[in-house]
């Protein structure tokens, strides 16, 4: 049977605040009933939707803060005001102990920026990750870094491959996961050294997972890997476009099913088909970045999102919980920078 | 009247060589009647192809040589070794002023490598940018650089602006295109500082252009601005990943369409519409990317196109040639380089 896990919710987050992550957290809930909730924020706004939740009730408790972080609001500002938001505290129940996950639909930048404090990176982790769930024609894979910061060395890209394959061990149930570096396809262009030196460095290192050498954009939804690593500019806007196109071409097939009263009589038959594909594009499936590389998880649901697509972001704070990822990770780290630092001298003295 | 173009075309480039290349020429000209050309290349190969297409056989001529670049042929060998080839001549005619532009489906550093060494970077451009036509919900945009370099300077993106300007000038017949450079969200991410420069510098600098700011990955798609502004690493993965959803959500909703004998009508009654989708979603309808900053043009096709796609390249070629967009942009480079080399001092002390 699965183990109780307790998840603590930042019921002010995102566009709508309770009125989505309360419905949200009831929806997962009964995908996982050893769960349980703590949620942070206004109790005079919580309450009450979660009333209309009595199974949810019974397995929730509510910490009362009318502090909140905005969703415009800097990430430095909402370190310096931010103490005591239903965010603070949701990270806060984390590093206690008290939950095995916290799930936010708030401001991005603020909620790294407090994990970061709050539950501070892994050992040997400079830069935490945002791993995103990506669908692919054949399931899902993990894309990391999508945006947690600008850039990345070659160590720190080896250390995303790590992280995004403990994620995908924890999620997929594969054991050595496939993991592939996103590059761009001509071999001599000039630039991106820290690229070809994490490809020479994830070829050699004895890692646990399968290192499946370069990929490029249009292989990451043919999921070719499970587990696609880039610095987080190029990761954040190959996520973003991707999501444009999909919503684009979504765009594109509504416009030609409306175009003569045949197509529509045809669109109407095929209902059943479109109703599958609306399924399999919805956002809301699969929603929730996580971030990597700090003692404890951490899980960020789309703002906009209702509560369909906050119960994904439950549903992966859960899955991240129950795998007990955290603990393998900080070992395989601890191992690759063992490594790392034992064939330092040499590759010092090979460049000098 | 069109004044009339002559096109050089590497007929050896590509996948297939001149059984594409030729008809893709055939199919140009019927829109552009205007058009003559050169092809390069094996005349035993070209001849009986172009034998087929009269029309066109009395617009061609035919320079013979036997040399042809790899595919696979590093950009540094196909220097060294391709002196005479195909593509090699191709670019010399255009130099020559014997061809207006220069089409190419062959191997795209070689053919970048090759046109900076003989059509030479236009003044005070460092670095050329390849850019593409990118489809959006409302018609198409300019996307650069999309893989010519990794990484870009704060001048340089801004020379990005100008060059992309200069071809939506071209191509959308609009005097003063749209522009935005590509971000990512999150407002006070460290990193990406030229990125940011260069906002602050199109923001204040007087250029023949209307600058919209920052955009994100899903707005390239929304047809919100003329030219999208990038670095090449970031840009042409955001390409290929546009490239991949779209052929990832095809396979979808063909999987989705063949699910049931009722979904399989509607269907076939809706195939008008699908064919409309088909069209529009079509990658051969905006097929090539131009070599920008070059005194000369380039076009790059798809290498696995066939006559539709490279016709659309043809296409690409000949607007761009008929547009006579070099010399205009020449002098929007020397405005734009004259300024900031008077600010420089002022800067200069600035930041010292």
């Amino acid at each position: 049977m699965a183990q109780p896990r307790t998840l603590a919710l930042d019921a002010m987050g995102g566009d709508h605040g309770p009125e989505v992550v309360v419905p949200g957290a009831a929806l997962s809930l009964e995908r996982h009933p050893a769960l349980s909730f703590i949620f942070f924020g206004d109790e005079a706004r919580i309450a009450p939707v979660l009333a209309a939740h009595p199974t949810l009730a019974a397995r929730a408790r509510i910490v009362h803060t009318t502090q909140v972080v905005a969703m415009d609001e800097k990430p430095s500002q909402a370190l310096r005001r931010g103490k005591g938001s239903s965010m603070w505290l949701a990270l806060e129940a984390v590093k206690a102990g008290e939950a095995h996950a916290a799930v936010s639909a708030g401001n991005t930048g603020a909620l790294m920026a407090m994990a970061k404090l709050i539950l501070r990176p892994m050992k040997g982790i400079e830069r935490p990750a945002i791993a995103a769930l990506w669908p692919t024609v054949t399931a899902e894979c993990i894309v990391l870094d999508v945006g947690a910061n600008i850039g990345a060395t070659t160590g720190q890209l080896a250390e995303f491959a790590l992280m995004g394959a403990a994620m995908a061990r924890a999620l997929f149930h594969v054991e050595r996961p496939t993991v592939g570096l996103l590059n761009v396809g001509v071999e001599e262009i000039k630039g991106a050294e820290e690229v070809k030196e994490a490809h020479t460095l994830l070829k050699q290192a004895d890692l646990p997972l399968a290192y499946s050498g370069f990929i490029e954009g249009d292989e990451i939804g043919q999921g070719k890997v499970d587990v696609v690593v880039v610095e987080g500019f190029a990761g954040n806007i190959a996520l973003k476009t991707a999501e444009g196109t999909a919503r684009q071409i979504g765009q594109y097939l509504k416009d030609a099913m409306m175009r003569t009263w045949l197509s529509r009589l045809g669109a109407l038959l095929a209902r059943g088909g479109f109703r599958v594909l609306k399924e399999k594009m919805d956002p809301r499936r699969v929603n929730g970045g996580t971030f990597l590389g700090l003692n404890g998880i951490a899980v960020k649901s789309h703002g906009g999102t209702d509560a369909l697509g906050f119960a994904s972001a439950v549903d992966l704070g859960y899955e991240m919980a129950e795998s007990g990822l955290l603990p393998r990770l900080a070992a395989d780290l601890e191992t690759f920078h063992g490594r790392l630092a034992a064939e330092q001298p040499a590759s010092g003295e090979h460049r000098a």
